[in-house]
């Protein structure tokens, strides 16, 4: 036998008779795994155990700093002033980082926003921005720190090295159905944010058919513990729990949303993805020790609008370029009158994917025009035969797919007949 | 995509979330996994979700067909014979195989006994008969049948061919702490039994310490999918729960297992082995179809002796030759006064595994003398200093961690003090 402190198959027993795992068996389950030492079809079982089973929350953080410990830290100590983050468990028409960096960077708190590419539908922050011309993904660790100084904000693709326990168990979890499971998704987000080296972490989690926590209850699990971890680790954490039942804004695709974003920035844009930007950048500077910071007033007066310019410049981007467009659309018309009770975020999500927003393997292109433009929001009021939705794609045989996607998306009703929801619905910390 | 029916995620995501596997389903994951469309981490982690989470008994009845599917059946009809079979979950000192068959075959019914080696603390059939000088496991399906018809029992090693799926999916469950699920377990043992082609099957399910299953509940549970499971298939089936909280006899090793068996044979031999021994045959011979076979008869007459010589002769053994020793013994004396209660068949299990009657891994080799010789059984009146048990081993480094396994194995107190435990414990059909 080798000289391994601990076998798989013990530890696989713990949590499978419901047992508790010591720090040193969690610390030996991430390093052997990363090793090879565990095989993947020894960590899956233990994965199916940790989801049906659960774990303590000292499991968790030890299991998070276990992750950490596999990878580098980002250090962002030598810019001198302080850093915030945001992260969002995910939705659809969820642009909010594009707006939001820019603009908590205008007060002058750094926003390192190391963002992935989206799979399944929701999209991702990176294929959003690659839809404008030039402008790229990766930066070094070199070119982070001084577009961190020159600029404020940084809007890039994570680096290999942060934490790649984390990378080898994901994808591990995406093929063995063990996706959903709080203490994993907890620990799997929080330590990429936590050796990210920020300063205090803002978390917009999602709750509704858009999200992937369906349900409150689990999003309320799944964000307390996330900020337990955070404050475990010594980074100031607060999560929102934010409504995912309707898209986020009036568009759900790549190029569509950064121009929505750009409008937010020019001192317009929805109401929602206002309201939600404006919120989240108000707890980051207060988190960043910036309690009266008034970020409304930063969207109106175009101080954001300058500080993305420079940020999309620094990254090879021009600003100021046409944005790709769809070659082919089709358009959704209301089939009554009466007021718009529900516009499902899963179904828009679910039609731009398939319009080729998304895509369903990591190895997949997107279109950057591709995706849905809304034209009413939930609340509104509608005329039978006005426009709904106007799909985008450049291969319409895509279009009855979406379509399909799009079929039970719509309620029309008398108006009162259901309560406004809230946009945001919590705060935890 | 490829062109598979179903996805593995999905069918993880069923039992994960409590569902009921379709037949099509089932048979696909079966199908699949033998043919590696599903990969072992994600069969990994539907084992650890059925465990958790059960399985209907349609559900396992379908899982053994498919794995029965996936390979050979063979067909003793041409006999012209009953044929029936016994199947033990493995315990301490559990000989009865190597009386039981020949002295069923004294009857004119044909008993396949196809069986395994020992893994861990309990012993294996095979392991024991190859103390025999000269006996060969292995035999083709023509000798089997030939001595199927010329002797009536054959004690041999199950062909590659039976149920595969089975064999790649019980080595994934070695190693992925996912065995001891009932679902798992009764179709990994019915699958083999069925395709072996038995008219009647009889079961054996050890209850206790030295058992599989440690606690009656679960044994009951075993046993009853198991039954259900040969009724499905038509094989008349029965299942006996006994008992296996001190070791069968009064030997645990493999050569002194022989001798034990040798000496039922010859009409003695310890009460409980021979009360088995008995029990078991009239469930076989009932089972069938000779409800009035007298086996009692037949072993204290020599005439189970006489088919014992004939099988281990053909199959190129010398029944009359010298069993092996072993070179080194060491003694365990009572350390007081009063009634034996308890003498736990683990740690006797284990003891003789590490004086070298067991392996840790399947390719490791077994002592043929090593073992454990019992003096006395629980019930016996005991006087301090009297020798209880007897280590046997040719590597004498071993005693030192049989003993620490055997430290509590032994409890000696008042008379009455604990009520006598029943060897058979209930019949389940």
């Amino acid at each position: 036998m080798s000289a391994e402190k601990f076998d798989a198959v013990d530890i696989i027993g713990i949590k499978r008779d419901r047992g508790v795992l010591s720090p040193e068996q969690i610390d030996w389950t991430i390093d052997a795994y990363t090793r090879g030492a565990i095989a993947d079809e020894q960590m899956a079982a233990l994965n199916m155990a940790i989801l049906l089973n659960g774990m303590t929350r000292s499991e968790i953080s030890r299991w998070t700093a276990a992750m950490i410990a596999s990878g580098e830290r980002m250090d962002f100590s030598s810019l001198g002033k302080p850093t915030t983050d945001k992260h969002s468990t995910g939705g659809v028409g969820d642009k909010i980082t594009l707006p939001l960096a820019p603009l908590v960077a205008v007060f002058g708190v750094a926003v390192p926003q190391l963002s992935g590419r989206g799979l399944g539908h929701t999209g991702g922050t990176l294929d959003k921005l690659e839809a404008i011309p030039g402008w790229r993904a990766d930066l070094s660790n070199e070119d982070l720190m001084k577009q961190l100084a020159d600029v404020g904000a940084v809007i890039c693709a994570a680096g290999a090295g942060l934490a790649p326990a984390d990378k080898k168990l994901y994808a591990l979890r995406d093929v063995t159905g063990t996706v959903e499971a709080i203490p994993l998704i907890a620990s799997s987000i929080m330590s990429k944010k936590i050796a990210e080296g920020t300063g205090s972490l803002i978390l917009d989690v999602k709750v509704g058919s858009g999200a992937f926590m369906k349900d409150e209850a689990n999003a309320r699990e799944l964000a307390e513990t996330m900020v337990a971890l955070g404050k475990d680790a010594g980074v100031n954490t607060v999560a929102l729990l934010t409504n995912m039942a309707t898209p986020l804004g009036l568009t759900a695709g790549n190029a569509i949303e950064v121009q929505e974003s750009v409008d937010v920035l020019a001192g317009g844009g929805p109401e929602d993805v206002v309201e939600l930007t404006v919120r989240l950048a108000e707890e980051m500077l207060a988190a960043a020790g910036l309690p009266d910071a008034d970020p409304a007033a930063a969207l109106k007066d175009g101080r954001a609008m300058d500080v993305w310019k420079r940020m999309i410049s620094a990254q090879g981007g021009d600003p100021d370029a046409a944005l790709p467009q769809a070659r082919e659309s089709e358009t959704i018309y209301a089939p009554a009158d009466g007021v718009l009770l529900e516009l499902d975020a899963l179904s828009v999500g679910v039609a731009a994917w398939r319009l080729g927003a998304g895509r369903a393997r990591k190895e997949d292109a997107v279109q950057a025009g591709a995706g849905v433009r809304m034209h009413a929001k939930p609340g509104a009021q509608i005329r039978a035969g006005q426009p709904l939705m106007t799909l985008l794609t450049d291969t319409p045989e895509k279009f009855e797919r979406a379509k399909e996607a799009l079929a039970d998306a719509v309620v029309i009703g008398p108006d009162g007949s259901r309560p406004a929801q809230k946009l945001i619905i919590d705060r935890i910390s």
